[in-house]
């Protein structure tokens, strides 16, 4: 018991650690003091290699300072809020495609025009939970606001009416709902309902609706949790009905977890580990060479998009978290050995990565170890080179 | 020279078996009798994955089998003749999502409902080879005149009036020119203008219009072929204008090549070989592994997309081809030792993937050689798995 509050004290530094490197390599690289907002492109030497400015990274990073500055001593730091208020106003501005339409755009250039809209839910999201964050840092109501009122809308095209998003109605698609959407949602009721009895009431009802969604998720008598299912909670065919994603399964097994400590529910906690940490990492986990697939076949075909044995940041950072919250919450140090063993593969993969940035800029770091894990913070889908 | 005839004729042995394995393959697996067209989703043992209907590669199909009918004695077989019939019809009666308008779906169901429409000219441009081939084969002029009224609407799209594809005008998309427009329209001036003068001299304009398009490409004082340039034919900012992808290169490079000897200008000949079949090659081919990348940066940062250094069975068909038609059009010793080393790093591939056919789905396979090369057909974007 000792040896292992010592090993978990090891982690924890150990992590600090990589924190406080990882946000004075963003403090250093990343704002854009010209026009507010970050610029997340970024080489491993902070090299901007595109300026290029994704809303869901925005609204990351000024949601991920706000947070550091209002949870951690030691970022209770004037240049994080400040950046953090610059990344807020250049959202405010910026990220609406028309406004005072609520749909946001997917990229905008660096001064804020948008290049590409997404006709999904998530941009929005994360507008929703950056304003919240900042609302919680600063006192400044219209923050809140912001946040209330794109909750609503967000809230309204996934469960009344989704033709604001503007996806063409086509007679053969199929109507698939993917994890994704209630997932991002329970996130957001944990987000705006945290310490605010009113909002949490308000919004507790969607916060089961949300659960209830992702559930339907567990297919095939228990054995295999699927990103896509029907509109009645049922199996679909072909690629898209078994295609699985074991770091969105975790991901979406953190946000369960925390549902049912809020709620109270010990059987649903029980559950969640089972179905949503224990069942992804067993068939997600690579036997051979460690590491998390990106994506998988439940009938064990091989997946169409070609990226799907590739091992990236982020279901591993998932995974951390996953395993870490549900040994705190159930004392099981089953789930504790596994947090050790994606922890231990992930800080492995970063130090065997750590070497290459020597190539400068010839490649040969790409050639020889393109799969490697990305640490800088980026989304999955903006991969770094080291 | 008697032995690299003696070479030569042995290659041509090799790929003329391959070409009969292939045919067989998609004779016994891909037709649909039931609603017609091919399923194109399928396993190393034929094994139909998913039944979604793509329209490039059922266009694909038609051509190929008519193509096949008409120029190989061997392939002259009725079966051939009436599965590319029925396709031909399968894509008359349901690629248009909104007939009598012209724009075709990206995908179907089997039943030929539209799954999703990609807002590009593509699934116009092989339903266009498709009814031109079968026109061909058939003498069925109802084929021709869905060829030729197509070709009218993609050249309208492409060179007067966009808007039909529904693309949104955001005001921060740059107004880039990929290379993959021109070179599909060039490639349709030669299928529609093979041996019939009168169409070939009202194209004619349009296909020094399409090479000069993709000349443009070569840029940063020809050192580099770039996917994306400025309407006005410069260079664009970010990873969006620095992208390379050695494959489309080295395709654009023999449908050029093909266009230099149309037009009997040996200069051009030798600048396309020089610019769009070694240039691509230099800078693509893998120096420690073999085999051409899929996507390259041209300041040598590493690409953004996740499978850029995967290795994709079209591009080292396109090299192929292109090295071959180099070396019959030029003599050049130097493209035919290309093609050799092209060939034999793809067959290679090919029997070095093949025992894993033996893994029976546990995904042993892929696990372990998920890179390696598909050979039955498909575009690249579908890979198989083997």
């Amino acid at each position: 018991m000792e040896k292992e509050r010592e090993t978990l004290q090891a982690w924890k530094e150990r992590v600090e650690h990589e924190l406080d490197v990882v946000v004075a390599f963003w403090l250093e690289h990343s704002h854009d003091q010209e026009h507010g907002g970050f610029f997340t492109c970024l080489g491993r030497d902070g090299q901007v290699y595109d300026d290029l400015k994704y809303v869901w990274l925005q609204g990351r990073q000024v949601w991920m300072y706000c947070r550091l500055y209002r949870k951690l001593e030691r970022f209770r730091r004037p240049e994080l809020l400040n950046a953090a208020k610059a990344g807020g106003e250049f959202l405010l501005r910026y990220a609406r495609v028309a406004p005072p339409a609520k749909k946001c755009a997917f990229v905008l250039t660096r001064d804020g025009r948008p290049v590409k809209v997404q006709r999904t839910i998530f941009s929005e999201c994360f507008y929703t939970m950056a304003m919240n964050e900042l609302w919680r840092v600063t006192g400044d109501a219209q923050y809140q606001s912001e946040a209330v009122e794109m909750m609503d809308q967000i809230v309204h095209w996934v469960r009344e009416d989704p033709s604001g998003l503007g996806r063409p109605q086509l007679p053969g698609a199929p109507a698939a709902e993917s994890m994704a959407a209630p997932m991002m949602l329970l996130s957001l009721v944990e987000q705006l309902g945290e310490a605010d009895d009113e909002l949490a009431g308000s919004y507790a009802e969607l916060g089961d609706w949300c659960a209830r969604r992702i559930l339907r998720h567990v297919q095939r008598g228990g054995q295999a949790v699927l990103e896509n299912v029907s509109e009645d909670g049922e199996g679909l065919s072909g690629c898209l009905g078994r295609h699985q994603n074991p770091g969105h399964a975790l991901e979406a097994g953190w946000f369960l977890l925390r549902h049912a400590v809020r709620r109270g529910d010990p059987k649903l906690r029980a559950h969640v580990i089972d179905k949503f940490l224990l069942l992804p990492f067993r068939s997600g986990w690579d036997p051979d060479h460690g590491g998390l697939f990106y994506f998988q076949d439940a009938d064990g075909l091989c997946p169409t998009q070609l990226e799907w044995a590739m091992k990236l940041w982020w279901p591993h950072s998932e995974a951390m978290i996953a395993f870490l919250m549900g040994y705190s919450e159930s004392g099981d140090s089953a789930l504790l050995n596994i947090f050790y063993q994606v922890a231990e593969y992930t800080f492995r993969q970063v130090s065997a990565a750590s070497w290459s940035q020597r190539c400068g800029g010839d490649r040969s770091c790409c050639r020889r170890a393109p799969r490697v894990l990305s640490l800088t913070g980026n989304e999955g889908r903006f991969p770094m080179c080291f």
